[in-house]
């Protein structure tokens, strides 16, 4: 029989904040209650803020991430438009299979696995159509499957750089509110994102950033849609309502977690990620391994995703760290099943959670055969997270 | 300052059991964790019980029930389609806008709000339709908007007397797992309902009864649809996973839910919805007042409309309740604002409960200038309910 | 199978705020942390004005009300000192009990049950006592057994009157923070409560407020005690810690209940208290029945307990309010057993929730045979829950 | 600002399952409820079974521990009586002070600071005492303050060596449900333990095992109390009620607790709280360090107590676990303040979160100027642990 926690560390859903748990363990309300909008509205007002826009708008669908970027592509393109995509792991596959279903004409881009958004080939293909075929730009910024994370101030450059009026669309589901996004700075028209990761709530709650111009879109957008229609959320939206029965709980959980987020203060949650994010890649050097990322600059600060010797199957770490250890490490999905088991480090975590994953990751490894040495990882990683700790004290000092 | 409990009558979101909100206070798991069908097959086949089908499929998603509308006719119908729908509240009138918006031709019979599904019509309309343009038939068995309960058998017994291979789809939103429902008897094609409502959890999940008939329509079904594809589901849902992250907790609360449901008996759910909405009715009557449905026939055993004097304005009622006495009413929606109010007595509820209810819209009538004798309504369902309890105390003697 | 809620109507436990349950669903701490005493310490604060003390303390043990009694006798007098005490009710009685136990000589006034502390008759006992051998009063606020509530300050007068140095102990576990209750100006030395009343919480912490002299009594006593010894509690409380392990759960409720207290303001958590309990007394009126208390003077203003007809037996009444009705009423204690049922109407409650709790009596009143009219009472209330409404927004407006 | 979980690995308050926190999170109930007892009554037979008693009974009182000392002492033994007793850290030490404040004539025994009982001395004292002075022997099964084991069947041994007829009392508070204890077969009379350790509950609920002797011996007991009287609670205890209010939540958490730990087995509880302890010595063994407790046998399967080098403060080590890395270790109390720091691994733990409090002992150790090598005890405890789990899947094989 298992005793003791559960040792999570999944790229979602992520640990969901005792404060959060409490927040949401609510008697149920009733929707049109003619003070809903004290709840409701300073979300909304808050969620643009985790987005770092002023002037989009943040709308908030029961569904999960993927249903955002449904409502992203039927609200603003057309049956048959051109859009360019890439692909370089399981979740950017998925927007483009979601594309095609919806009848989107998809130019895309095939990248290695372990490298993200293709900039400078985004920025020929922008260039080359004059004619300005493409309507949108699809950004992948944070690659779950693989661990990478991507460049969206340069995806937005390329688009500068080639004078294209498409649209650009960035998939933040394991990004927002724990790695850097700039909706309005980086003109993104629709921010996707899910209640699971960074926003530390559970799954089941979408959350959609919109620009002007992607609203301005939607007013000749041509298909079909009703659940995920803008329109119908906006109009009531404004005094705090909403078009259907909206999970009332997890608005309360979400105002919770928003105001840990702002008590930390939305660059600290960035550094602490960043920091968090680096004992697990010393902990891998420091084991002889490498990531799925192919260079430090698409290694991802909310997931990393560890190729494993060749001669062990990932599988079995993630089995035995289930089995034997308690632990919830991610699988390697389609291309890379068995070769990477993947450790999310988003959302509500500290150094010493980090450790027990990586000790718990050493004893999986160790039992599915690769020769690394046990306690090697843990190690460097304290070492890193103590130097960290002084650093940080050194400048709050300053 | 408000103090103790909000007393909530509404017809959804309903009370959810303690049992229930303790069940979804739990920390995250792994959606892909290798014994997550330990939990989730066997809702699958609970919610059949449920929904009274062996042949069907149930299908559970991120979303209110308003998206189960939507997926049942993407995944089964045509664009341009003939279909055959009918208004008589604010909920049908809605089922009805989304048909059109996602491009059906919907043939509509506009009825009375107070009544129901016009099966006579129907009857003649589908005898009328010899080339069998009209694929689908949709029929809402319950319209929450003006506590109408309309009969799913007759439906099915005037599409039969016609012989039309139509599908017929049921909004079950207010009525499934409260009131009757028998998917494979009644042959009913989709079956839509929610979690906030007879399940008794919060809202956000999305409940779906899909017959092989429908199963079969989708195989050809050329709509365009993506975060709703029945396939994704079923591919998955057989060994207990989901195409997207699902909200794990609700999971749990269903799971409690339907424990309950089962642990009192699912005939014994809908006798204890009939004894406590006869309890209403008697209260009505005995205020001098009628429901906004006009026959017994018509009545809902899971909220009721009631329609006040002609001098009062239903919406003071309804603030009066919730600003002077704690209590959530459900308001009259268009047609019927400002002439009804509407009390839900559905879910996790008990004769006290009720009549606490009563006592509080005695109260509240009072103020908005209703010239109702203070008790008499809390008295008259007093008496049905030492009746009916000393009625079931007999049956259960024989 | 009981469904809905559980109506709670005992003079304790009450029902817990949400808020504050909320808040009581922690994870453990470390109870030596170095930070505890920002949780701790403003709760012995917030006691104090609860208890509207300045120059006492407030002690909190693990443990029940009862324990209180004994802690205020075993740390401030001596084995055989003289105490005057008197007996109205099952829990005056069991002081009385506790006192001889712990070996002091106890003068009894017996007194009719339905009246509380004689107040002339201390007066002349305390005058009688020229040489002071009675070395402390005892007076509890309000007897729960018979819904009567006491005259502290009168007590105080009485003993001024007589010049008299005794210790004045007071059994406020079903008052104090629902009545009005004045340690400084009253002169309480030791004023005893509970969780599990007047401040919401569960059962499982006793509180005791103790003045300066009977701390300087305390000095002197000479009884044995360990677990309840002031000076322990003293020596640690000062900053925020304990001599055992405390349980912190409780205290983290105890902030949200005093918060709530604070928010809604003391005083008018006395008034509402008021209001609500006279609407029950109205009701009983309307019946023909009367209270236990024979006059008004002696009415409690959180619980009432009624005299059912001498024809019913009162724990029909109880028996039939919870096996049929869903509703916990409170019994007859000793003397009263079978002629009276109590309603507690302390702690988190509102007014339609006295009605549900008087709806409830009226069905259980029929059942076991009384002859009052269905809705009477619960009209009766309604009335006055009415009327004190629109006099309260008058006063507000003035 | 603290992020994520904080580690607690003191002691007592331990680790709370989830289960048993949801199981709290109760609505009030009636007391006196006529089905109370459906819960209560399993709970004490539940309790005789991890207390290995037939014969004797369980008591639960509103208290912490420490209430449990005075109850057993107060209700068997007379003022004046000799006791014996010994000394060996905080816990014990209290305990006889305890004793003395009570009136009882203590032979204390004074025994080095990382031992335990002192069997053999305890054997020649009751030898010599052929007159039966001595009317009670005290032990203490797990000094919490130095994480020393003792013998309790080898001090029964001694007794009967010396055919004593002394009392047996032991306190248990800290190995209660987490290190073997058999209250029959080693003729223990008062067992004294907790919620808040192995019970896996929040502090606040006594429990103490008494057998039949000893509540032969409460018969003609003169010492004065009331709060604690056995009596009281027997006499409602069989129906399974109590003579003040209960905290009802915890008896609900006491359900889910025993639950779990009759899932698990009594006897793998106590086996896998060996092999956590042991991979925490394993560690200490890696850092060149050594625990309080001065040979093995005296080591704790429950707490362990760490020497620090004697160049580092062991309160530097706590403060940095607390304040930089958010973990709560046990500190050394008194005579051993600033000479250890204590790592709690009972009650609701695996070996992840183990290797968790190493990682966080490396780095605050290092902080503090330990010169440990990091990583080298986590190493340490990790190859223990798959070798314990290798040879318990091989156990279970065979």
């Amino acid at each position: 029989m298992k005793t003791g926690m559960t040792h999570l560390f999944i790229p979602g859903p992520t640990n969901v904040p005792e404060a959060v748990r409490r927040a949401m363990n609510v008697c149920m309300e009733d929707q049109r209650a003619p003070d809903l909008g004290e709840l409701t509205i300073p979300l909304f007002a808050d969620l643009k803020k985790v987005m770092k826009t002023t002037s989009g708008e943040v709308l908030l669908f029961p569904s999960s991430g993927t249903g955002m970027w449904e409502a992203a592509i039927t609200n603003t393109l057309n049956p048959g438009d051109k859009v360019l995509m890439s692909r370089f792991g399981q979740f950017s596959h998925l927007w483009v299979e979601m594309a095609q279903r919806l009848g989107l004409d998809v130019e895309m881009i095939e990248v290695e696995w372990g490298q993200g958004v293709p900039v400078e080939t985004y920025e020929q293909r922008l260039k080359a159509d004059t004619s300005h075929q493409i309507k949108a730009v699809f950004a992948t910024q944070n690659e779950t499957a693989t661990g990478v994370q991507s460049d969206i101030a340069a995806t937005r450059a390329a688009m500068d750089a080639a004078n294209h009026p498409a649209l650009l669309f960035v998939d933040g589901v394991s990004s927002i509110a724990s790695i850097d996004f700039r909706m309005d700075e980086w003109g993104v028209d629709c921010a996707v994102t899910g209640s699971q990761k960074g926003l530390m709530l559970p799954a089941g709650l979408g959350v959609l950033g919109v620009s002007q111009k992607a609203l301005e879109a939607a007013k000749t957008s041509t298909m079909r849609r009703a659940y995920f229609e803008f329109n119908d959320q906006l109009a009531l939206n404004k005094d705090g309502y909403f078009p259907y029965t909206p999970p009332i709980q997890m608005f309360h959980g979400l105002r919770a977690s928003l105001d840990l987020i702002f008590q930390e203060g939305l660059e600290n949650v960035f550094a602490r990620h960043y920091r968090l994010a680096e004992g697990v890649r010393r902990a891998i050097t420091a084991w002889g391994l490498r990531t799925c990322a192919v260079e430090p600059k698409w290694q991802s600060n909310t997931v990393t995703a560890i190729m494993v010797p060749e001669t062990v199957d990932a599988r079995d770490v993630i089995k035995y760290g289930y089995t034997r250890y308690n632990t919830s490490f991610g699988t390697g999905l389609s291309k890379v099943a068995g070769k990477v088991f993947r450790i999310g480090h988003l959302g509500d975590l500290n150094e010493v959670s980090c450790l027990a994953a990586l000790a718990s990751a050493e004893m999986s490894l160790r039992d599915a055969g690769a020769m690394i040495v046990p306690g090697s990882g843990v190690g460097a990683a304290q070492e890193w997270y103590r130097e960290a700790h002084a650093e940080s004290v050194m400048v709050a000092a300053e």
